[in-house]
């Protein structure tokens, strides 16, 4: 009964083209973070999709332009929403970096399941695949280091902590990345509140 | 050329299972590190482990027969060799801790190319695929937290540190395990030096 009158659904769609496009995105970035980018077939994308191979192929040429495009506009925004917004409005950076820690092993408690962090996933599976990829998976571990680097800075100046701003950044997400590893493989948000509440420990001892 | 006689060396390798069963193990860790478990094909096995479709499927009936040994019998022994054997043969914990560090990152610099953890690859592409390879993984994991938690008990318990022995060995886990996916989105190692040193650091001021 799902399947009636495809034909009617698609030509209705396609007068929306930036809504198809978003549309094979959402699949697609969901799809690559539930059983990887490997496994994802273009077939999959288009049934889910609910359109045809001719409309997914006008949006992405190539399996490999989808995989771009989901690192920039779903991927990179995730890490934004999560980390970098946090950190940015919180009134000290300890006080961003153990807000995101919390929202995401909350998170992941309230789901029951732990899929992963869809930067560190698309990182294994594909830094080593081809070279435009690792840059753009780099790209966004830069701007979420930056973040984090930034706001510490602030602190610093301020009196706040004596941390070094950028070594202490690639602590956070290096931590927070193996924790999400470390709880995928439990299945279970432990590593990440256990980190969390180590690097609140450091962050306490380094107020000036 | 390189293909002569193939039935030949194939014949001859049937003496010998256990060498056959070992350098099929061989060539999947290799190619699983390399390519993936999904990109990986039985097909791509035989032809470079230099055997048979039926030789291997004696060995390992399914793919994932072989690829739970794999996880057993190449990945949990490389985490041994290179973090559980240190770690267990250094003067204290904070010793072995920044050794395997210093070596991996050693590594990674000579080789000039990062592949990454082979545990952590696995991890993020295997435990949501299946249960029985969620809890090898697990296990791996769980045997190197115990291993470092247990040579920070001996610390703490001589005097020598006031670190949390489990807190503390998840954390390193952890930013080790990220720090390797941040080296692989870069390609440099960089981020694992500089987590070893904020480790240090911490490790330091933790001293009684």
């Amino acid at each position: 009964m799902s399947d009636a009158r495809p034909a009617r659904k698609t030509a209705k769609r396609t007068n929306d083209p930036e809504g198809m496009r978003r549309r094979i995105l959402d699949v697609a970035a969901e799809s690559f973070q539930a059983r990887g980018y490997e496994a994802t077939s273009i077939h999959d994308l288009v049934r889910e999709a609910q359109t045809t191979g001719g409309a997914l192929h006008h949006h992405f040429p190539t399996k490999k332009s989808l995989g771009l495009a989901v690192i920039r506009e779903r991927v990179a925004p995730a890490v934004d929403a999560a980390w970098i917004e946090p950190v940015h409005s919180a009134r000290t950076a300890s006080q961003g970096i153990l807000a995101a820690f919390k929202d995401i092993a909350a998170g992941l408690r309230e789901r029951g399941r732990v899929r992963g962090c869809p930067l560190n996933n698309l990182t294994l599976e594909l830094s080593l695949a081809d070279p435009d990829f690792q840059q753009s998976l780099q790209q966004v571990f830069s701007a979420w280091r930056n973040a984090i680097a930034e706001r510490l800075k602030q602190d610093k100046a301020t009196g706040l902590t004596q941390l070094d701003p950028d070594a202490f950044a690639t602590l956070v997400i290096a931590s927070y990345s193996g924790a999400m590893a470390m709880a995928k493989a439990q299945q279970e948000a432990t590593p990440l509140e256990v980190c969390a509440k180590q690097l609140a420990s450091i962050m306490k001892a380094a107020r000036c």
